[in-house]
């Protein structure tokens, strides 16, 4: 989920821009409507841009509303192992459940160098569990298996955010299966199909563009495990496919991943269910037709949405 | 399969470099052994490196030695339009049942410049299938969603080397499954969980280093489609996976890529199943550790070959 | 200098598509300006889309309008060793003076595959001189420091077309003055300042929309060698960087590296100096808004050509 | 400079790890070797992995050291337009004269959005005089001319670290010499040449391994500037070339960006001059030969700097 902001979030003086109401508002509706967790505090969610002061009081009213119904990552990535290490026990005394973290961007990190961060965290905070955030292009780093190997021999790292399902056969080998990778909806349908019985989970920024699409979806993945009919499962992907083909600038990810943070803001106010609201600077700046194609995502998602109600 | 070379082969002031008996041999041995179709002139068929004269004979030998048992696809990738067009309408001359290309990279093509490239070929080559050859390092493309909603309209590409089944699905969709996607080896127990029906096909550089594996993982996962048990399947793709380890140079696969053409051919020199030979200028320059992970990924496989006998 | 096209370049179905008469006039125009050398065959002289039967045309023409008057460059930048090895024996048979060349760009090249083939070029074309062709975005190679001290060591390479000046203070020591960078036309001033005994040359694209601007910037550099008076240079290069503002999409050289071949053309076009004609497939399809900006750069050249009549 | 650091500063839970003591030795005996100015916390200086703290209590010590006698520049680099506005602002009531900044880096920034972030900040801190960091590398960003002519309408920014002197001379006219652009040692030598009246200025790292080379260059370079003799200037830009021949890992900018702090700073505890202890992580992790290139760099230049004496 996004870390919903008042009005003037796109001033750069001002503070304190968090929308604490619609985040409690959202959280709750998320869990009424059958979310099994929450991550938050990822690219869209503004991590890089928020102050601490403001991720420490999202983090408080994430876990009040939650109320311990389901578990609530937050989410601590930043410049600096150090600094990470800090804000990740201040996220513990909160009561999050987890943290999503990617490594440090200042430079391309090689494998040791990933690594030795996760080492590092999960020393510093042994009771914490880790959602690595594999995003290459945020953080300048491939995720190559040699990295998945050496990560899933540290107990905390339970699951990631986990960019397309093109290794994940590998990837579960490599690791054991000791990390549960956690595709986009989408992937989802693919994931299950190839390992039913570990890949069980998986992440959506379109659950808050209204819920029904991704709760029919996990709800017909479960029964066709047991039916063996995945035509219902199929069904749900490709309608969620349909709204995303306007969302990518020139299809490319690449460039999409310049303006992910607005667009996908864009993308959800127009659908309604949640208000996103304004970026915080600077990544408030987007050319309008890019715009318009993650309004017109989220308005797709909106129909799909309103007709599995 | 690699485009097998004399001993002189790195010597820039060879010609004629290519063994037409080995070539003979390792067709036949691949039919013999049971497969389906064979797939050349790709990166480590060293497409770029070989002259005019050596890939028309290359493709004679091909086609005379496969004699119409199996589909045999030759290779036409260059730096133009117009010249993959000459080319192509020679390999159709030879007898190639298709050819595998990948558009024109002196530039990083666009879309638009991507899609007009396989439309002018298909126009000028109507009698000629077309096997769209996805690397991203190669051709300076990322092969996004609108790439593949726009070239499956065209009749004549047929199928694809797909590297990775990240956006499997969703290309399936965009395609209208008018394109046959070939993953590798060790991503078709995968693709063939998320659509048994589309999905019967892949690839494997790993059939020259001994067929056993791939025949075997073949068989296992068309007695899966019915039987229900992936097992086999999945212990095939694991094993397989063993082999590839010390392929990938840092575990990277852009590294990999600035030396697969070396490191495939010390791989299935090492396999023993196949002479690959020397590389072409200016490809056979490496790195010795990673030549030495190239070579023992190929006594893996060798290894896990016997033990199919 | 382009390769000029006849009127039906863009038909992937042409062949025989260079404008033989219009190459020899402008090659003799050239000359009759003062050009001290004609350059061919790189980027935008198409080298990568022409076949061989047309470079070989091409370049007898050039030869033939030169006539001895100039040093002539032809190109022979291929995907492979032994074939630019081929193109380069056949050049010198046409009996142009050298060629540019650029490393094959299959794989991006480390710094011992880039070297080696430079040395076996020379030493396959002894009598031939090289100019390297050191363009990052074609040739996926940083031509990085150690390249330039390495292939300084052959005696053939006695050019270099240099983008920009950033590292030419050590290149220059590294290379121990044995290879003449030319820098463009808008870096020369720069250039000649730093080292006015050794920066004696450069190479200009917009020589061709009218060689005045770029005559007159050479005799300014040389007075000023003698009368210490630079103003006249600067105040040309401040001319010439003003025609260029709107040749780059958004600034970027990355972008302009995906269109340069169609950009520069419909600069020329513009000019009117020079027929350079529509441009060879894949590299005719170009949004319109970044052609109008490098047909209004060709306006502004011809302008300034104009008022140094 | 570096941020000077304890022993224990490799440890993730080490906090407070700036060595205050010897980083007010080091900016007395920098402005007693005759230094014109105190640039800090960009990448070696650490500014990413620091904590605001060590930050605030760095610029503190540096102020005091520095005692009004040069001008000191901060640096506050981040993820966020408004944190880097929050610590610009407290690096002013510190008593910095002005701070290095370069773009947040966790999405590319496109032009506008890079352009707009540094007038938000000069909006937020009006009497803060702003260096603009162009790293490439870091910022994930080109630093293109149509950047450097909006930028330069900004009246706090006046000057840059940039890198190479590739555009100096269009930069130069697009900013209407507003923003003084500071080239590195090695091509201070270049860029004085070309623009003698406005390049008067350059950073150094290699400062702080012995401070002789570049206050004689700078010396140099303004005799020269009366004089008209320039071999003095060239000579030391040349032995400083030389010590720089074993930093950069594969001769690879990119490579080297990827371990700049851990090299640099083990160039500075080579040479001897400055102490500038272990890294903060995760950039304490580097391959051994890397860091001997480093370290072999460092003894270059102390040595360079003794003979200079």
């Amino acid at each position: 989920m996004p870390t919903p902001s008042k009005p003037n979030a796109e001033d750069p003086n001002a503070r304190d821009t968090v929308d604490l109401d619609e985040t409690a508002r959202v959280v709750k509706a998320l869990i009424d409507s059958g979310a099994n967790g929450i991550l938050t505090l990822g690219s869209l969610g503004e991590v890089a841009t928020l102050t601490w002061d403001e991720k420490r009081d999202f983090m408080k009213a994430l876990v009040e509303a939650a109320g311990g119904r389901v578990p609530v990552f937050g989410g601590t990535s930043t410049l600096s192992t150090r600094t990470t290490i800090d804000e990740t026990r201040a996220a513990r005394d909160i009561g999050v459940d987890g943290t999503m973290v990617g490594p440090p961007m200042w430079c391309a990190p090689d494998v040791p160098t990933a690594v030795q961060f996760y080492r590092d965290l999960a020393e510093a905070c042994p009771d914490m569990s880790i959602c690595i955030y594999a995003n290459p292009e945020a953080f300048k780093f491939e995720f190559p298996r040699p990295f998945w190997a050496q990560v899933s021999e540290i107990p905390q790292v339970v699951t990631a955010k986990y960019l397309g399902i093109g290794a994940l056969v590998p990837d579960l080998n490599l690791t054991k299966r000791r990390i549960r990778f956690l595709p986009i909806d989408i992937d989802y349908y693919a994931a299950a199909k190839i390992d039913p019985e570990f890949c069980t989970a998986f992440w959506s920024s379109g659950a808050v563009c209204g819920p029904n699409p991704v709760i029919a979806l996990r709800d017909a993945v479960a029964q066709a495990k047991t039916s063996g009919d995945w035509s219902k499962a199929e069904e749900l992907t490709g309608a969620m496919a349909q709204t995303y083909q306007t969302l990518f600038p020139q299809g490319s990810f690449k460039v999409f991943s310049s303006y992910n943070i607005p667009l996908e803001k864009a993308r959800m106010d127009a659908a309604g269910w949640t208000k996103a609201g304004p970026c915080r600077p600077p990544y408030n700046i987007v050319p309008e037709d890019y715009l318009e194609g993650g309004r017109e995502s989220g308005r797709r998602w909106a129909k799909l949405h309103k007709s599995l109600a």
